[in-house]
């Protein structure tokens, strides 16, 4: 999407020289607009792990391209010594986040293409290859979970003749949380670039604030009319018919439709159930879980440093970036990453493939070759 | 309640000069312990409605004190010239803050009391006597508050003999909401001082953070085992049985049990329902309001600047207080200040006369000198 007039995606090859992996620095935003390069897979990793890009697809591709700087910097002497570096590149890359699915699902995805490669030297190739398909891939999802997702926003547009269609989202499952075009955003960049008045009340996602940070200032980058609201105000505004629809992204889905999603999801959604607000929830199929049926039992919610709640940091007056501690200095933090909606608050999931019921059947008929591995 | 081992209420008249007022500037807890001198009424209408002094009891008394100021300040010449001043002082406090019914209520009972005063030379006397009896009242309701609802942790205890009881609140219904106690907090005070082994969760409150500023210190300061989440974690405690009880303060109850309180402890009610958590908001009878009967109709509900959601402040590494900017500059706000909690979810009202259930047959039994009122 645009970044002042220029197109850019979240992650990609430098240019002149294909062996660096290029990202957005997504802490400094929306402050600061910084490119870095990563070159080695401890570098990635650390991307990951400290949130420099997150997203449930951003991740799942920043890692697959960590798999490709694994087989770069891999010793390609014997097999026998290839193979351990790059599997343990693999479970470096697959440890630095528990919640959501893509990052094993990338990692394995690389693994599989590897393993059908026989000469040491087409690795890089290979690798290079993968990770840019599932790039692609990831972008090409979004863009159909637009499409299908345009259709709800259109149909109320339809009973609403020339009103706002107020858009409720939490968190951050825009085109920064993928490679382009966003999970939850991608309908509602396509029905404002269809003319549709759509304006987004926008989660700030505490503690971490993705809300306030990222999905505002792409937002506000496209043109797409919003407000920042503190997490506390979604019942409000839904009590008060302000809102028409939620849609929010997932990190893990399970087969049977429980979404586990940024920490306040399962709030907006018991809100949007007692308002009788439609609750939808987008992701693309890589974000199925489909060895899962009880979310609340089964997904791993990860916590997080208790300094992401004691402390926030922000543009100062002066343009500097400061650190401001808001608690009691003795006082103990809990930080709980993640929350699972359970299904029934669920109205549908919008996928690349069209908007479903959030239950197996339903979802195990639009990904029939999944029947499989679903059933236990 | 104790501050560094130091008795302290939240306001009281100047020891030396009881023609001042001074409270506790709660902007700047937890980081700075700064009382403040209140000479005027302006001033004290500023404190009000700058939030250096809050909570629904406090502003109150505040404001009973406010008329003690308008009355020392009043000319005394004629009875007209000095009603038209004390009423006008009545009308600017009133006007400070549209949601809590308190104010009001202690503006209007020092009218009462002065109207039955003929001398404008013991008008002065009578306005601090009824502003020294409206904070009496204030404080030995909260200890009320604390005793009945002291009864419920205790039977939560017997059915889980030795264990903690996780107990979660939102934002500040603390000894700093009021005169002394706190209502929401008043049962956990006296929980913790019999030795019961109580544990709080306390919600952050975006976004003036009133839980992570001041309820964490106050906890902190008597000693009260607490830990500080953000305001999208309560949820997900609650589906996992981290939480054993919820209980909020109010600003304003109707008589037919709707709950206005600090936005999102809708939120919270809902999550509580959904998971079987007894759901319980404590308030003295002045925060009833007997005229209404549809919370989410008629509760007026105040908008604040966008400043408290685009901007933090709080300290630096070198000491400082510093405001940080979190939002991009040009990303449009909205900061609504409370929401209303229907009677349907509220397990039960503690106030100083014994705990109830949110309707209005048995809210009435429990007042019924308040019946005149409520019949319309």
């Amino acid at each position: 999407m645009k970044v002042g007039g220029t197109h850019y995606q979240t992650i990609w090859l430098q240019p002149d020289d294909p062996t660096i992996v290029q990202i957005i620095d997504q802490r400094r935003l929306p402050h600061e607009f910084v490119v870095l390069d990563l070159r080695t897979v401890a570098e990635v990793a650390h991307a990951i792990q400290a949130m420099i890009v997150r997203g449930a697809g951003l991740i799942g591709v920043t890692a697959a391209y960590g798999m490709y700087i694994a087989v770069l910097t891999a010793p390609k002497t014997t097999r026998r010594a290839f193979w351990d570096d790059v599997e343990a590149a693999g479970a470096q890359l697959k440890a630095t986040r528990p919640t959501a699915v893509n990052l094993a699902w990338a990692v394995d995805r690389q693994l599989e293409a590897l393993q059908q490669v026989e000469p040491l030297d087409e690795m890089v190739a290979r690798a290079r290859e993968t990770a840019l398909r599932i790039a692609a891939e990831d972008a090409e999802n979004c863009r159909n979970i637009g499409t299908h997702g345009l259709q709800l926003i259109e149909a109320l547009a339809e009973r609403k003749p020339g009103e706002t269609i107020n858009i409720l989202t939490h968190c951050n499952a825009g085109w920064l949380a993928f490679v382009d075009y966003g999970s939850a955003t991608a309908p509602i960049y396509a029905a404002h670039d269809r003319g549709l008045p759509v304006h987004v009340w926008v989660d700030e996602t505490r503690p971490r604030n993705q809300g306030a940070r990222l999905t505002a200032w792409e937002l506000g980058q496209h043109g797409v009319p919003h407000t920042v609201i503190a997490d506390n105000v979604g019942g409000h505004l839904m009590q008060h018919g302000l809102v028409d629809l939620c849609i929010v992204g997932s990190d893990r889905t399970t087969v049977t439709g429980d979404v586990a999603n940024k920490i306040g999801t399962y709030l907006k959604a018991l809100a949007a159930h007692d308002n009788g607000v439609p609750f939808y929830v987008a992701l693309p199929s890589s974000s199925f879980d489909w060895d899962m049926r009880d979310g609340l039992r089964e997904i791993p919610i990860e916590q997080r440093g208790a300094d992401e709640v004691k402390y926030m940091d922000g543009q100062t007056a002066s343009g500097a970036i400061e650190v401001v501690r808001l608690t009691p200095e003795s006082s103990p933090v809990a930080n709980f990453g993640f929350d699972v909606t359970p299904a029934r608050l669920v109205t549908g999931l919008i996928t690349e493939r069209g908007v479903v019921a959030a239950d197996e059947d339903a979802i195990l008929n639009l990904y029939p070759e999944k029947r499989r591995l679903a059933s236990r």
